[in-house]
């Protein structure tokens, strides 16, 4: 088993101040420091009574998270097509992506944060081992009110905590606004906060405390920390923010600590993509809608194109003419290898809805606003004979991982950014996070597979020697009865996949739903773009306007 | 290290019906029969709007729980002195207990309850290692209405969960009034509900699964079973009931997993007896109380016997004297003997405190109607000479140990129930249920002893090899901050001792304190009795009311 690629992690020093990039690309007219820089979501939020909050665009339904499949090597065939319908969190990375290749002029400067590291317990639930890790989290006051201002608190998911925090800018964005200090917290397993270091991945043992109730025990003790260390932070309320797996920890955070933090905002947060909570099929619909309303004939093209490599497949020249075809850098060999492209080409769709945003910008690799709608002129005519058909299918894929033209050749291991934790979050997924997804070719473009539970779990207990036990998610978070927490914000993309399993309707007066409809996945959690939508400007704006509500109330309370 | 005395756990089939004793002494009045006989709950409970209770006696504050202490071989003298600050508790021995030896003529019949078992999960927090072991649970439905009928379910302490149920008399007597079925559950760890058998205490590693978050993870899991296969149960409201430790289970079950339980009943449960939440004082000076206002120089008497014991222990004449006058089966031989002998007597009187119940009953051993004020007659005054002092001292204490009569000495390992797990009480004392303590001779009647919380770590790192963390039970479940939480209903006695640890003020509209000012530990808990005051009679119609309103909320939104 290959161990993680992640550096060492515990270090018991804290890290002076460094820069970061602040996340997305931001328009020209604003201020290159970000501290400096006018802020503009004062004039963007509706007005709102002092305890109401104005609903921008609430209701709908969605669809946008990136997959987090692999296909880098390790995980067998069988992994690959049960991961595709796992639909492995790649929380974020559909949020931008670390050291765009192309960057525009008008990207902002660094903003400054620290970095910092807190030994945690590595079993908050059991005593027999009383080890400890390093879990590292960055901190920016740089617009904290010093005498119980707020603290939002990013609940980190899987990856490296660096990443999420260049690329969540709307915590950077309102910071000012609300007098609040900034926190990320690194999700054990994840970037640098490895229990174990490089021994954290290499079997079933050292990767026994990788779970969400870790995590949020993590969080509790690190606020509780925080709290009592820093002058001035005692009756800070705090607020936890995250988004795709982040949010839901972020909201069952505040279901399981409501006295660590008064509120969350749970950003494209499929919380019910467990058990029989939401029909299997919906993801993929989802996916499917997004190519369908993007360009006539494109979802049909798309659903043409799995029957046309089958049957060139079958043969050893159409194997050839496929791997010419598609320039790849390693030609197809077998059916397996056909089936190996098909599931590239699925994740390819699948990361294109996630990334759907309304404004250019570097992802995975540089795409145009609104990629799918690029991607779908070379998709109008699904009636083709196979090889045309595949042809154009070609010309949509390379749009999305050639958009610069530099390469040579297209490498189907490579979709994904290497600052998602994959073989965690493969863990996850084959322990906890055990998200039922199927398609049916019917109501989606997909080639039909049911969700095959007991393949899964044989998979899992190959590879970790671990099974999966998909009722615990129910059992220790509640499913959908959920009615007697509070303060949480479910947004949701209308254009994300993943607003399939997400809270879309709002259950009590503050457990509310909010549906971006134009919104791929957690677009409100990214920096402000001239080119956003009104919907996604009217749920930063309700967000804003909850979170003080929040604040307020936890202020007169103390 | 010794192996648990309890019983080998795993059983795979359920058991029949089998007879048990129904709790407590019962009035002649009643009918022989609990199903048939006449219920007079109604009739004592205060009308009440559909959604307002109305108070009985709330105010105050109390004192009650007996404490596990040991003194039985096992623990170092050091860990007794520990111990004794610990305050382990007796969850349920005040309550009464099996097996009396003097029984009354008007003892009700059997009740029928099976006896279950059902498999669960050793780890539910982590998935390297898929074993499972067979939880044990009673369930009497002979009241209960299947069409959705309440459950009320009692989340098992530190002990045989048969000796529970045949002391949690209120259960039983509200059974029919609610049309409730009842479910008592067993603690992991305790009674036949042993995870590794005879291993399960054999180390820190079989030890490592004896958390609360585990037994609360078996509580929901358990309850989801229920209402998966019981016809009619899907939608049945449960609420958890428990005391001492099983009302902090309650409380805390309702905070973690609202989703399964409407609510809670946590009688005498002090979940506030952590970290620096409470002075570590109050909890003796409530037991000194007791002894102060049941009789003129009882606590001074008490007070002045440590130092006549300490002068007496100097020589090996007063040893011999004293062994003597407390007719010891087990003779003094040195000083740190005549520190057994304190630690014995310490417990003597925090047990009466917490057995000190309005009516003649069966406890540890056979106790008159306000057992104190009996004692108290022994101890009129304090200004004796040391040996006329301890003469009466002996008085006092062969009242609780020897009330029969018929003991020809009396044995300091003998103070509790046998049905108590005190090897898995000793382990959780030292690792989540760590409850600050401490004594100082002028706020109460005992000797000077600071709470010594590195002492306590040596000791319990010299046992068990684990290390206690007493911050973690604020962390995990909010301390003082738990005001977000609904529907919980904590009952205090004002004799109890633990009610100095208790919510004894309401926290919300929902979050309510009762305190019963003539109650010892959880009197509400137990069977109705022509003896109870009126204090108790208010309370359980209170707590009544609350179940009602929390029952018919429930049956309104599903």
């Amino acid at each position: 088993m290959r161990r993680s690629p992640n550096r060492d992690a515990a270090r018991q020093t804290s890290h002076p101040a460094r820069p970061i990039r602040k996340p997305g690309v931001q328009p020209p007219s604003h201020s290159p420091h970000a501290r400096h820089r006018p802020r503009s979501a004062g004039s963007r939020r509706p007005p709102a009574s002092p305890w109401g909050c104005r609903r921008g665009a609430v209701g709908g339904s969605g669809a946008g998270i990136k997959r987090r499949d692999g296909g880098r090597g390790r995980p067998s065939p069988l992994l690959l097509a049960m991961l595709r319908l796992l639909l492995l969190l790649l929380l974020g990375a559909a949020g931008a992506l670390p050291a765009p290749r192309r960057r525009r002029a008008a990207v902002p400067p660094p903003a400054p944060y620290l970095t910092r590291y807190l030994r945690q317990q590595i079993d908050h639930f059991g005593f027999d081992e009383n080890l400890t890790f390093q879990q590292r989290y960055l901190v920016a006051d740089q617009y904290w009110k010093k005498d119980n201002g707020p603290i939002l608190f990013y609940t980190g998911n899987e990856g490296d905590i660096t990443w999420f925090c260049n690329n969540t800018g709307f915590m950077w964005d309102v910071a000012e606004e609300l007098n609040a200090m900034l926190v990320f917290a690194e999700h054990r397993y994840y970037g640098e906060s490895l229990p174990f270091g490089n021994e954290s991945f290499s079997d079933s043992k050292h990767l026994n405390y990788l779970t969400s109730e870790q995590a949020l025990a993590d969080f509790a003790v690190l606020i509780e920390y925080l709290k009592t260390t820093i002058a001035g932070a005692r009756y800070s309320p705090v607020i936890a923010i995250g988004g795709s797996y982040g949010g839901m920890l972020a909201a069952w955070f505040r279901m399981k600590y409501p006295h660590v933090v008064v509120g969350a905002l749970a950003a494209s947060a499929p919380i019910w993509q467990f058990g029989d909570l939401v029909p299997c099929g919906t993801y993929f619909s989802v996916v499917t809608n997004d190519f369908k309303t993007s360009g006539t004939g494109c979802s049909e093209s798309i659903r043409n194109s799995w029957n046309a490599i089958n049957h060139l497949s079958s043969t050893d020249a159409g194997l050839q003419w496929l791997s010419s075809t598609f320039h790849l850098c390693s030609p197809l060999k077998n059916h397996q290898d056909a089936a190996i492209l098909k599931n590239w080409l699925s994740e390819t769709w699948i990361n294109l809805a996630m990334v759907n945003y309304p404004y250019k910008a570097d992802f995975l690799q540089p795409l145009p606003a609104w990629p799918i709608k690029e991607v779908c002129k070379f998709l109008k005519d699904p009636g083709l004979s196979d090889k045309l058909l595949l042809q154009n299918v070609f010309q949509a894929v390379n749009l999305y991982y050639n958009y610069s033209g530099e390469a040579s050749c297209l490498d189907m291991s490579e979709t994904a950014t290497k600052n998602l934790g994959q073989l965690g979050w493969y863990y996850q997924a084959c322990t906890e996070m055990v998200m039922p997804m199927c398609t049916d070719g019917v109501n989606d473009m997909f080639e039909p597979q049911k969700w095959d539970f007991d393949a899964l779990s044989e998979e899992c207990y190959r590879l970790w020697g671990v099974r999966p036990r998909p009722s615990w998610i129910l059992s220790v978070y509640g499913g959908k009865n959920i009615s007697s927490h509070s303060n949480i914000v479910f947004s949701n993309g209308g254009l994300d996949p993943w607003s399939a399993g997400g809270v879309t309707k709002n259950i009590t007066d503050s457990l509310v739903a909010i549906v971006i409809p134009d919104g791929a996945h957690h677009l409100d959690l990214r920096s402000r773009n001239p080119a956003d939508p009104k919907s996604v400007q009217q749920a930063r704006a309700l967000e804003i306007c909850y979170m003080k509500q929040w604040i307020e109330k936890a202020r007169r309370s103390h």
